[in-house]
This record gives structure tokens, sequence and C-alpha cells, in this order.
């Protein structure tokens, strides 16, 4: 089924319900989920809303501008609007560690993600198998201090041919310069494995070990310029005891980081993610 | 600040967002929350609004009429409405085990309930000092099979008497009869010491310890006239290992029920639970 | 390192930590693990033993006769002996769904588990090419009513042809014969898509639905005659809200599926698990 | 039952485990549980073990000596011996929230716990009713910044009177002094309302809330000199979204906080805790 998302954000106001849905129900709009929510703190009033787009009244290309005069105007309203298909286009960024890689292609294959993988990017040639196993072109890019300006132009090249949408990170072990995340603001997923804001930057897991800690996580965020500071999408969590290895903090940790990050991009893939400020609103 | 609260129930149609949200629109009406659910399965709609009170341009006592004629007539609604004020009245039953009514009473003391509590009733004795230090009147009436009847007549002469709105089982350890349970049907939480459907009846705890379930849970849910089978509201679950005994499990199963059964008073509390056949629908 | 692993039951008395750790000592055993249990019902004591084997003074064909007569025949104890070597084979049996498959091939690709698996069966064409691209032989033996028997034969014979140590049944939609059960006696790990005993038999996510629960659960567990009654090994669970659909609660169940299965067939590998009755001890 | 604990460390090394369990069987020791554990980073190996007193061959006021002249000097141990009676003295350090002081007093009046009150201490007089119902004597010392020091003096003078075996800060709003926390080292529990090592110090539910977390947490430690850095007992996190408020924070926090300090409290009673550099060994 077709559909169409609106996201809208504005100063909280009596009757925004009410023209937004009569704009959807006027023009024979059949709502397939509203969700709405009051950020206190800033005073903003916060929708999504999502319906079928076959049926609707207005065409599609014509959608943008009606709302805005009709009911955006009104409000002072910042709004997106965007549909359900084509598929989205993926990248995926990885080096050497397999499990995220391996979560992702499983519901790829199984058609849990809609969603099309034009091509894997790495910094090492180890899981090209892997990724061809699938049908997906693999690119290595190897990174040194020297090359990385270079390695990510080109990066940035092949995202551009391939027309992608967005990156995740499913556990590539680079920082991305400020200029590749300006190409892609809110457009690209990391998966750290830690439950930030505890624990930023490298070796988590050792920090945690050192700490102490009797439960570790993941957190996927949006990237931004300050390292592990970017908008938290989703996190989790699992318990340890302090007979744990590093080496078994690892691993158990590794379970929480591919389902953290495949539930992240579940919500991107659903466009149920609102970016305000630093912090994420995830529409139901 | 006093609101109102609408829950509404129909079948599935374009429109009734709109009808909805421009009925409180136009009556000056400003919206808190609104929350939407679609039933797939029995293809109905359902929605929960509240509102503001002080400002509604329609006055309490027509709300409930002006609505069902503009706006439930024309879908065919089910609903109901009502008002955050005044205070409920909820009625505790206990027995000897005093987590749950130490663990509501606390939430009373700190004001974390909105809601007033004109009355304990116990089949035993063991908890009137616990109850009377919070200023509350403790009736102890104790049972046997042939007081029963009696009792609970006396029980829900007291209810009324007190104006009770809804009562909780705070582990209280006697089954209520079919005619207790009708005069208030989806008004009696319980909290049973398993995670349901699993170990119905007594002794969850030994038949959890000797199926060897590696977690054990507890289950809060209105009363209905089979036993435990009634609307869940809430559940949670704790760990547990083998070297647990089933005292252990008991101990750290309590720490689950106290804290399952707080949250169904809340959602209970705030008005934010629809049952449907026999689940429940907790609106946000 | 090679290691030897000691498992005993007997009647709890005084001494048996103390005889146990002198026969290790004074044989030069570097003990690496020790955890013991006392099964205060029952009144039995269970202890785990694990120690470097390069190192012992017995070697390693006499180990379970000397301890026999110096150890076990002093308290009258059931006991096993195994070691960690070779690498244990596991078969996996499995249907059309491939989420607990590919957990399970990520986990070997990636060296987590210390395993060798020399075969895949499957009742469905469907997962050939992926258990392939791990080099991994397939057999398709699809199951009627009237093959069944059959099937069951040849299924034993390749079993046996491989050597196959255990076999676990990574969501295999078929129900096993009394008899092929018989042949792997503790040997069978199943994972059913519910959290046991709640919702056994088929469509547990659909019944998890209609009874309205608010969290959702998996088990994977030794596989007895009756039908998921088996010792349970591990579970784990998952919130859910009333919103979810059936087809929701499936995506969200097999995520933990997956890797309440890998725990399983960890705690396997180790050989930390004995089973007791129908329960099961997890050595640490 | 009495029964005799003794928690040694030392270099790892053969025969330890046959020396302790030999030491305690011909003495005719029964055990009643025993838990090793080799720290793999500094390479030390750590025990406890519990046995019944009252049939033990060794007198109780010389089993300190003899297993330190029979064992631990073999070994270069490092160990202590203590008993599970009298029932140790346990002081509450509270301000105004009542949460924690609850769960507190309720696990204590249905005898979960262990222990005895001898007072509660407070900068506030607010919570005198609540305790003095517990039959506990309150003391109202109220600190500023002038009288911070001559109250610590009166709260240590007021300790020692008692014969306090350990601190515990359910809530204290204030900060101890480097003095009075040597007057109690690794005998003073808090509570910290997130999930360290994020959100140290005054207000982290704001934080936790400015930061965008999918959850929070509550972290029961030791004190030692530095703020929140001590080391961790026990941690549990709660799941939030992006619509709750801080309010909702504070509140979905408490449930969390209660139960982890109450854990952190039995671990403590049950001498289950060896603290080791910053980090605890929490022996089963």
């Amino acid at each position: 089924m077709h559909t169409a998302i609106l996201i809208i954000q504005c100063k909280d106001d009596k009757g925004i319900v009410a023209a937004v849905s009569r704009f959807l129900f006027e023009n024979n709009g059949n709502i397939l989920a509203i969700d709405q929510y009051i950020d206190e703190e800033i005073g903003d009033f916060f929708m999504r809303a999502e319906w079928e787009l076959d049926t609707f009244g207005i065409a599609k290309d014509q959608i943008y501008e009606q709302f805005g005069n009709q009911v955006a105007a009104v409000f002072d309203m910042n709004y997106t609007l965007s549909f359900n298909f084509p598929k989205p286009k993926m990248a995926l960024f990885v080096s050497k560690l397999s499990h995220c890689l391996f979560d992702i292609l499983s519901r790829y294959y199984s058609g849990q993600f809609e969603v099309d993988i034009p091509l894997v990017i790495s910094n090492h040639p180890d899981l090209e198998p892997i990724v061809n196993a699938f049908g997906i072109p693999f690119y290595h890019l190897p990174v040194t201090k020297e090359t990385k300006a270079s390695q990510e132009a080109e990066q940035i090249r092949l995202l551009q041919t391939h027309g992608i949408d967005f990156v995740v990170l499913a556990r590539y072990m680079q920082i991305l310069s400020r200029d590749f995340i300006s190409h892609f603001p809110n457009r690209i997923i990391n998966i750290h494995h830690s439950f930030l804001p505890a624990f930023v930057g490298a070796k988590p897991y050792h920090a945690a070990y050192k700490r102490g800690v009797k439960i570790i996580g993941a957190t996927a965020h949006y990237v931004t310029e300050e390292l592990d500071a970017g908008p938290i999408i989703e996190q989790d969590v699992a318990r340890v005891r302090h007979h744990n290895t590093v080496d078994e903090l690892v691993q158990i940790g590794q379970d929480v980081e591919k389902v953290v990050l495949s539930k992240a991009i579940k919500y991107h893939l659903a466009q149920k993610i609102k970016v305000v400020g630093n912090r994420t609103i995830i529409f139901s």
C-alpha cells in the first residue's frame, strides 16, 4: 500500500489536530496512524500522520504545497512530507566485525527490512565473501591517515552515484570527518558499543570492565560532529557479573548491539524518527 | 487542572479523528493528549482524548449529550466521558503479606497516586497497625467457608457506604464470588504472582520452581469470573537461576509484584485503560 | 588449552568438596572453574569442576576409573567425565524461517562457537543457498505423514554417519517421534517461540495476542517425549504493547528466539548443563 | 543456624580449594556455600566459603588463628572471617524523599532483612512520623555550610554510640566529607539515581532527559572520596520514551532506585561482597 507521511512541528496551540485531520478527511485521506507529542520544555507541538495515498484526493506532487497553504501557514509550521516508496537505498560501512552485518543482511534476506542495499563499503577486505553471497557489491577502500581525505571523497562519490539515502555504520571503526557528516545530516546511523553517555570513545567494554559496572549496553544514534554525542535513537542493555572477562563482555554486548542497531534502522525506514535538538522523538 | 476524558470505540472509518478533534476545537478545547488505535482483527477504531475543562465551551453536564448528538451518532460510537476529579476512591483488600500494601501506601503518602483510600479490608488482623499509621480505617472481616457469603455482603455494604470506585486486591488470598465481581465490572484489580497465563491458581512460585523456569513474573489484571483469566493490565519479570530456592523466588517475585500492581493502579487512575474483549488497550 | 570436565551428583554430605579438590590437587590438576549446588528439595549435591588436562598427573583414559575408585565410590556418586576436545559435531534442523539459522551461522563464522557443523537437514529446500554459502552440506528431506517414519530413519542414518553429538532444532516445524528422541536423550535442543509453560504447541504468538499479554518470550529446552515440556535451558522476554499486531509479535519475538537459542547452544558446548529431573542446573 | 564466613584473596595457585576445603572438612565443617573467582587481569584467586558453626570442630575464637597458621600462611592469603550473628546494626540517612526509606522499612518489617536499625538520621524533619511508626528513633540534624563539620561529628558520635556496623544513604542529599567516609570504609552504601558512570552528580534525571537517553537507571555503590565513583554493588534500568517528562523520569526511576538499593543491602547483609580495587565481587 502506498502511503504519505507528514511530520510537523510548531508552537503548541488549539486546533492543530483538528486542522490537520480535517485537511486529510476533506481530501478523502484514510488515516493509518496518527501520533502527537507536546514538548513541555520548549512548548512545541509535534505530530506524525500517515495515510493511504492511492485514494487521496490531492495529487502526490500537490500535497506539499496545498498543505502548506491551507494548514501550515496558519500555524507557522515546519513540516516534511514523504512517502513509503520507492524503497530507500541504504549503504553499509563495515570493518572486520561481522555480527551487525550478518544481522542486517539476515533481515534484508527475510524481507523484514523494506530497503535496497546497493553497496557495502569497508576499510578491510575480510567481509567481502559474506557480502557477495547476498549479491551485494563490496568496495574495499583501505584508510590511512594520509589517504583518509581521498578515500572519503571516493566514498561520497560512490554514495552519490548509487543514490544512497542513508548510511549505516555497522561497527565501522573509522571516525568520519566533519565534511563527510555534513553530506548526510541525520542520515548516518552508528552503533556505539556502550550505554551512552557512559564510555564515549574507544574500547568501551574495557572501560566498563574497569569501572565494574553490572550492566552493559549499546546505543544507536545519528552521527554528528561531536564523537558519540549525536541524537540517540535506541538503546538496550544486558546484565553482566564480576566474573565476566572483557572478552565475555564483548560477546554479550554484541548481541545487544546488533538488535539495537537493527531496531534503529527499522524506525528510520518507517520514517518514525524526528530529531529535535539533540533528542529524538520516536513516533508510534 | 480539571480535564475531561473521552474514550470511544466504533467501526473504523474515514473522518473520525477529524470529527472528534473538530468538536473539541470548535468548542475551544485545549487537547492535552490524544491517542488512537485500530484493532485490525475486529476492525474497530479506538481513541482517547483528554482536554482542559475550565476553558471548554460546553458545560460539564452537557458534553456527553452534545458529543453524542454531534459526533457519536454519525459514526455509531460507543463512548465514555469522565473527568479527572473528584479524586477516585480506592479500597484495598489484603491478607497477611505486606509488600504490596506498603508500596501502595508509600506512593499514596508521597502524592504519587491521586486517590483517596477510605478503607482497607482484610481477612486477617495482622496489617492493622500499618494501615492505622497512615490514618486509614481498617476492617477485619475473617472469612470461613460458612461466613463467606455474609462477609462478602458486609464488604459490599462497606464499599457502597464509602462510595468506593474501585477495589485493589493487594495479595488478598480469597477468591471472590461471581456475585461480588458482578458489582464491580473492570473495577477490581488483582496482582497474580506469576507471568500469566503460566501458573494459574495457587502456589505459582512452587509451580515455577518445579517447572524449572529461568524467569518469573507477575501480572496485574482485572478480575473476572474465571480465575486469573481476566484482561491483563501490566506484567513484568525477573531472572532467576537454578540455585534459587522457592523462598528466594518468593522474595524476588515480590519486588516484581509490587511494582506491577502499582503501575496498573496508575494506569487505572489516569483512566488510560480500555478493556476490549479479554484484552486491554493502554493509551499513552 | 585442553581441559577435563567432571560433573557429579550424590547425596549431600560433609567432605565432598574436600575429596574432589584433593583428588585434583594431588594429581597436579590446575582447577579452572569449580561450582557446586545443593538441591534442598531432593537433598542432592551437585558439582562441576574443570581443570587443565595437559599437566594433569593421570592419563586421560585412566581418570574416569581412578576418580571412581578413589572418590566416587566413597560418596556413592553418579558422575560424568568429558573433555573440551575434539570439537563437538552439531547438526541443524531447519524449515523455512531463517533468523535462528543465520544467527547460529554468524557465530560459527566469527568463531564464537567452538563446534563443527557437518550438515543441515531441512524439510524444505528454501534455505539451501544460505547454508551452502557457509560451505556446509544441506540435505533436503521433505516430510509427509506417509514418509515421516522413513525420513526420520534417513535423518538418524545421516546423523550417525556424520558422528553428530547433538541436534539443534532452529525453528524446525516438525514434531519428532518418540523413537527419534530416544536416540538423542538431552542431546536435542529446541527453541519454542513462547515463554513456556505459557502457550505450548502451535501458533504461540497468536495465542499470546489473543490472551493480551504485555510481554512475550522464547524458551530453549531439551526435547523430551512430551511436547514443549522438556527441561528448560534458557528463556528471555520482550515487552509488547496492545497495538502490536501478531506479525509484529512475530518479528519482536524472533529477536528473542535467536539470542536465547544461541545462549543455550553456548551452555551446551561449554558442558555447563546438568539435567536433574525436568530442571537444568546451569553451572557458572 | 549460626554460620562462619571466610573470604580469601591470594595469588592464584594449585591446591587452594583443596587446602581450604580440607581444613573445613577435617574440622567437621558442613559447607553451605562455596564460590570462587579468578581475576585474570590481576592474577588473583578469590573464594568465599560459608559453613555451619555449631558442629564445627574449632572454637569460634580460634578459627581465625588456626586457619591463618594452617592454610593462609601457605598461600600468603589475605582473609577475613566473620559470622552471621549477631544481627548487624544499620543506620539510615535520609532527607525528604521517602521511597527508599519505605522500601527498606517494609522489608525490615516483614523480616526480609536480618538487621537491626537503631536509628535514622536526617537533615530534614519531614520523615520523622514514618520512622517513629516503626518504633525507630529519628534524629533531626539540619546541615548548613557552617554547621556541616559539627553535625558530621554529632552523626559519628551517634553511630558509634549505637554500635552501627554500616550506613545506608537512602537518598540522603548531602555530600559526606572525606573525614566522615574514612570512618566507614566500604561500610557506606549510597543509591545514585543514574546508571553510573553516566550522569555523575546532581540532577541526573534532568541530565538524562536532556541527553535524550532511552533507558534510565540507578546504581548502588560504596561511598569513597570521589563523588559517585565508588565500587558498584548493583545496578538496574528502566525503559523510557521521548514523551516522558523529567517528573515522569523521576517517578519511573524511583522504582528502580528502591529495588537496587535494597538488593545491595541484601548482598551486604549476607556478606557476599568483596571489594577489589574499584570493583566488587558479588559471591553467589
